[in-house]
C-alpha cells in the first residue's frame, strides 16, 4: 500500500533547500511513497519543480504563512492557521497523509499536532522519542523535551510508548526498559520515578522486560533498549551527550593536526576516520516520534541538512508503514486493562 | 603555612592501593604538606610504610571499619561512627586538618559530613560540584548528585558557591554563570529556574556575571563557567557526557583496528592520540568539593587510581590554601544581606 507523507516545506534552519534534498534522496529509496509539502505554492513548486519525480508523486497545499524558530507556540497556535506547519499537520488530522515530518520550532509542533491530533485516549501528554545510538546497537530514549516534569502515571506511559517504538522502530521483539535514576544510595531518585518503578513491576506483560533504574552513562552503554525519564532530564542528557561527542571530535582533530606523525597518521587512517564519523554522525538517526497522538509526527532535527532530513522521512515511512498509531491504540487500552485490574498501581498514580 | 590533609584510607574500589600511590604523588609535588590516614592501624602502617616520607609527614588514625560502597548512608551514619570515612571527616572538624579527601561512597560522604561539619549558616543545602573539561578550558558544575531537586533559593546558593569555587578552583576573576535549562520557548524552564534566574537578575555582583539560561550542549563548549543546576540533573548530564566520551573513544579504536591502513595511521598518530587521550582523561579532573559546609571535604570518583587520588589531593590542597571555607562565610553573608535588601528576591524564593 502506498503511503502519503506530509511535509513542511519551510520547517527548519535550511529550508527549503535541506527539505527538497531529503525529499528527493528519500523518494529515490522509497518508489511508492507520495508527498505532499505545505509552503508558499510559487517558491514550492519553484524550488521542488526541479526533481524528476516533481509533477507525479509530490503534491503541494498553499501556507503562505511561516512560524520562526523561535516563535511561542501559544503565539503560533493563535497566529498560525495559514502556516506551512498547520497545514502540514492538518493533512494528517483530514486523513490525506499517513504521516508529517517538520524540522521547524518543536513548541509550536507539539502545541500544534496536541490541538489538532489530540492525545490517544488514556495517553496524558504526547512524548518526544529520541533514536540513540549506543555501544550495542540503537536505543530509545523518552522523553526528551516535550515534557518538563512527568509524574508516575506519565512515565509509565512514556515507557509503553517507547516499548512500542522500539518493537517497531527498532525492530527489538522484546525490549528492555529502564528507569533513568541517580546512584545515590539512600535517596533512590525522585518519588515519581520509584512509583512508576512499582508500576511496571506489576505490569508482567510479556511485551517487555522491566530491567530498573539506570543512570546517565548506561544509555550510550545500550544497557536498556528503552530509557524512560521526563522531558527536562531526557533534553539536557541528549544535548550534554550531543555537545560531548563533538568536544571530543574537536579534540581529536587538534591532537593529530599537531605533529607531523599525527598529520601523516590522520592520512593514512583517513579510511577509518571517515566510518568512525559516519558512525557518530547524527543525521543517521536523525528524526524523533511525537509519540501519543492520533496520528504520526516526526520531529526533524532544526538544523539538520539533506541528509538528515531523508532520515527522518525514513523514519516516518518506516513507522507509518508499521501502523504505530494502532499498536499505541491497542497498547494503552492494554495498560488501562492492566491499571484498572491492579489497585495498588492505580493508587499509586 | 602547612597544612593538613586527612584522608579515608580505605575509600575506594581500589583502596588502599589507589590512596597509597595517589598520595604519595601529591607528597611529591606538595613538599608542605601532611597527611592524616584514616583506616585499620596495622593495615594501614603496612601499607603505607613503604614510601620514603613515611615517619615524617604522615600520621595514622586508627578506624577499624569501613563503609561499604553501597551501604545507605543512614545506615552508616548509624553503625560507622568507627569507620575510615568517619574518622577522616572527624579530623577535619576538631580542627586538626585542613580538609578530607576520600573516594568512598559517596551518600555515606554526604550525610556525615552534613552531620558532623554542618552546613554554613544560610546554606540550606551542600551541593557536590564538578570541574568539567571543555573547548575552552574547564567549567564548574553543580550540583551533580548531592540534591534530588533543588528550590529557586537553593539554586541561587549553589551559584554563589560555585562562583567562589571557580574564582578559588580554576583562577577566573569574574566567572559567568548561566542555569541549565531546555530550549523550549514557550515553557522557559520549569518554575524554579525562572524564580532562581530572577534572583541572579536582581543580585548585581561585580564578582560574577549572570549570562542566562544554558543548555546541555553548553556545558561541554564552556558558555559559561558556573552552570547551576539540581543534584539529579546535574548526575545525569555529567553520567551521560562520560559515557558519551568513553563510546567514541571506543568507535575510535574499533574504526582505526578494523583497516590495514587505520592500524599503521594509528601507529604514526600515536603520539597524538596518547596526547587526546591524556586531554580526555577524567582522572586529571577527578575530584568534587562538597560546597557549604563548615570544613572543606573532597570527593575523589570511587573507580579511580592513584593518578586520579593525586588529583583529588591536588584540588584539596588548592582550595584549603586558598580558604575557600572562609569564602563562602563571607559570600553567604553578602548574599543574605542583598537578599535581605531586595524585596522581591525575598518573596521569589
Amino acid at each position: 500500500m502506498t503511503r502519503v507523507i506530509a511535509i513542511d516545506g519551510l520547517g527548519g534552519d535550511n529550508a527549503p533547500s535541506a527539505v527538497v534534498e531529503g525529499l528527493r534522496l528519500n523518494a529515490e529509496r522509497n518508489p511508492d511513497i507520495s508527498y505532499i509539502v505545505t509552503g508558499p505554492i510559487d517558491q514550492m513548486t519553484s524550488v521542488f519543480g526541479g526533481l524528476t519525480i516533481a509533477g507525479e508523486r509530490i503534491s503541494f497545499v498553499d501556507a503562505p504563512d511561516h512560524v520562526s524558530m523561535d516563535a511561542k507556540p501559544s503565539q503560533a497556535v493563535r497566529q498560525g492557521r495559514n502556516s506551512s506547519l498547520w497545514k502540514a499537520i492538518e493533512e494528517v488530522k483530514e486523513g490525506r497523509a499517513h504521516a508529517v515530518v517538520s524540522g521547524g520550532n518543536t513548541g509550536a509542533l507539539m502545541a500544534m499536532s496536541a490541538l489538532q491530533l489530540r492525545t490517544i485516549d488514556g495517553i496524558d501528554r504526547p512524548a518526544i522519542a529520541a533514536i540513540w545510538p549506543t555501544l550495542r546497537s540503537e536505543s530509545i530514549v523518552l522523553d526528551v523535551g516535550a515534557n518538563l516534569e512527568a509524574n508516575a502515571k506519565q512515565l509509565t506511559q512514556f515507557a509503553l510508548m517507547g516499548v512500542e517504538f522500539a518493537r517497531l522502530g527498532l525492530g527489538v521483539r522484546r525490549p528492555t526498559v529502564g528507569l533513568l535514576n541517580i546512584g545515590s544510595e539512600d535517596q533512590k531518585g525522585r518519588e515519581e520515578i520509584r512509583e512508576a518503578q512499582d508500576m511496571l513491576l506489576a505490569m508482567d506483560d510479556a511485551s517487555f522486560s522491566y530491567e530498573g533504574f539506570v543512570e546517565g552513562n548506561d544509555i550510550s552503554k545500550g544497557t536498556v533498549d528503552v530509557v524512560v525519564t521526563d522531558g527536562f532530564t531526557g533534553n539536557v542528557a541528549l544535548k550534554s551527550a550531543e555537545g560531548t561527542a563533538k568536544q571530543v571530535g574537536d579534540y581529536l582533530r587538534a591532537a593529530l593536526s599537531r605533529s607531523i606523525g599525527g598529520r601523516i597518521g590522520y592520512f593514512l587512517a583517513k579510511g577509518a576516520l571517515v566510518a568512525f564519523k559516519r558512525r557518530v554522525d547524527p543525521r543517521r538517526v536523525n528524526g524523533g516520534p511525537l509519540l501519543g497522538l492520533n496520528g504520526l509526527v516526526v520531529k526533524s532535527h532544526g538544523g539538520t541538512d539533506g541528509i538528515g532530513f531523508a532520515s527522518a522521512l525514513d523514519l516516518a515511512v518506516d513507522l507509518a508503514k508499521a501502523g504505530i498509531t494502532d499498536k499505541l491504540h491497542q497498547r494503552v487500552a492494554l495498560m488501562n486493562k492492566v491499571v484498572d485490574e491492579n489497585g495498588q498501581a492505580v493508587s499509586a498514580s
